[in-house]
């Protein structure tokens, strides 16, 4: 990407100074991507970057989407009526409080777009997911991070933020890429401090991966709060991640403003089928949970053994800290393992890797004992 | 929806103004929504009203599709990597000239977001697409509409629009709904007028209906207008409508700045694979444009035996006045058919109707002349 210095087109130059200034999101490493630079075999490349579910998806999503592409030739629905259904009877909310997005990133973007406008702030925490400053200088809008408290988010801090120009605060809970999780009771006290006036975006993509016990209670609190917006995905634990499909609840007039803004075909049917059918598959997430819990102990304790220092993590990645973070990230690469550096998220000294199959993170553990051996 | 006088949280009166003046989208009635309406089996309706492709999708894009949802878990390529090489190589075109997006609706959302602030003009036809006010209003810009010659863009008109506000003029060619086309060395000429800090958007979403004599050379324009965008779409001719998937060619800077403001991973993995197949079959688009020439016949013989005046149209739609036109539209859909009225176009006299099958066409003609015959 040129900085904007380096624009020669007349019109380019025109675009607005807080558009210029952005830099483009930088997501996981492709497998496609690793195999083309460094000459390796697709078969060979183990993944752990993206926060994906390594048991794929339900095998009831999948019989799904061969349906759906039957009649891919279509439009889709462009309301989403057979998902909003899905989601209205399996989260007991109403219909027109949901939006639905081309992943929960759109759920964020839309949301921005429909609210933000330049002189208007957000605050987010730092270390927090590198999206909410995205969608906010698209806007023209200003970010105001929060230093964080222990990698997770200060909530009294951020209280403390608010300005008579702040629109909009992400939360995101559990957090990414730390992992991190604020307690109920604690983000209750919060809601209630915020003012009315004030948004608040629950980023709650992890949600499937806590226990019973630490689960969100968030969707029972709209009815107290017309100001506050959960986000949900389909592309962690419902591993549909590659097809886009995301939803937002909130009050009935913040979810028609945020229609307002929304392309007309913006899920695609796939994604819309394969939700649905997702939902109907409660076994496929215990599974992945149980598949997570597994696979977090395996790591954790491969770190311990190691003698690497971690962030304790809620959701279905880990963020450890390592010695010339980028050069074991270039070797993990080297040897076909990705993993995803967060530099961008002031942590040069921490990688985040996923949880994995069982067999994955030995990969990655056996591999990162090698590396870390031969830098002794 | 509800109208802005009538939003009661605190937190959404507090969205812009424009925002809260936007009238969403009104796309073609689904079949399962018509379904559900009329108490109709979904085998009889014949939908003729979002301008798809009646023979489907490719049988290579069917077989990438299957391929690809092996990966289905797995996030898509943010860089749309073998897309972008793909349709670099098809349209001679430098591959950081290129923009993927969810549908071409995300092209011109993401020019508009790029480049549009409150205070900006933008220009565009009467009974041109409803998605260019739609992405304008988003951004706080304003609209300007000049009125149309003969259903089609008058140029001259649009050229004397332009002030020094005005950031971006949208072009559709050919037109939806009303399927006119502009002349290639008219719209050369044009293009030659427009001052360079002015984007034009070329939008040629119907360019594969077009015969070889008519078809768009506007790609080789590129290198003497930086100011020119051009978008193009999967949904048409090549059937991926479900799947979301269309492209802008432009200056690179343009398309760097369009990135930015792109969500990473707008382009779903089936829609990157079913485009990258759908471009390398020739044939099946062949014989799209083959069966939309014999059904445009189809269709306007009919109307002319039934005295109904149409638009003469290049794509694979064709407007047809009639009167009473709602009525005559509640009767079709009663009768299992599927069109589109364009009041909302200025055009409440006209129904417009895409081309389908032989069959679907023939049964449209016939449940039309019964019910004009019924109405005389």
């Amino acid at each position: 990407m040129s900085s904007s210095n380096q624009i020669h087109s007349a019109v380019a130059k025109l675009a607005p100074e807080y558009i210029k200034a952005i830099a483009p999101y930088q997501g996981g490493k492709p497998i496609s991507e690793l195999a083309r630079e460094m000459g390796l075999q697709v078969e060979v490349i183990v993944k752990l970057a993206s926060n994906e579910n390594p048991l794929g998806i339900s095998p009831k999503a999948d019989y799904a989407i061969q349906e759906a592409v039957l009649d891919i030739a279509r439009y889709p629905d462009g309301n989403s009526f057979a998902l909003r259904d899905a989601v209205s009877k399996k989260f007991s909310i109403a219909p027109n409080q949901l939006v639905f997005g081309n992943g929960s990133n759109d759920i964020l973007e839309l949301a921005a777009r429909a609210f933000l406008t330049a002189g208007c702030e957000t605050i987010y925490s730092q270390h927090a997911f590198a999206v909410y400053p995205l969608v906010t200088q698209a806007t023209g809008a200003t970010g105001v991070v929060v230093p964080a408290e222990n990698y997770g988010h200060d909530l009294t801090a951020m209280l403390a933020a608010i300005t008579p120009k702040t629109r909009m605060i992400f939360v995101a809970n559990p957090n990414n890429p730390t992992g991190t999780l604020l307690g109920k009771d604690e983000l209750l006290a919060f809601l209630r401090q915020v003012p009315k006036t004030v948004l608040v975006m629950l980023d709650e993509a992890y949600d499937e991966y806590l226990s019973a016990a630490n689960k969100s209670e968030a969707i029972a609190w709209l009815s107290e709060f017309d100001n506050l917006i959960i986000s949900r995905t389909f592309s962690k634990a419902y591993g549909l991640a590659g097809l886009r499909v995301g939803f937002g609840l909130c009050h009935a007039d913040i979810a028609d403003l945020m229609n307002r803004v929304r392309q007309p075909f913006n899920v695609n049917s796939i994604a819309q089928a394969a939700a649905v059918a997702s939902l109907a598959d409660d076994d496929f997430v215990e599974r992945s949970y149980a598949l997570n819990q597994a696979g977090m102990a395996q790591l954790t304790q491969g770190f311990n053994k190691l003698g690497l220092e971690y962030i304790p993590s809620f959701a279905n990645f880990v963020s450890f800290a390592v010695r010339n973070a980028t050069q074991v990230n270039q070797k993990l690469l080297q040897n076909g393992v990705i993993v995803r550096p967060i530099a961008n998220y002031e942590m040069p000294d921490y990688l985040r890797v996923s949880i994995g199959l069982f067999s994955e993170n030995a990969r990655f553990l056996e591999v990162l004992e090698q590396i870390l051996k031969s830098n002794e």
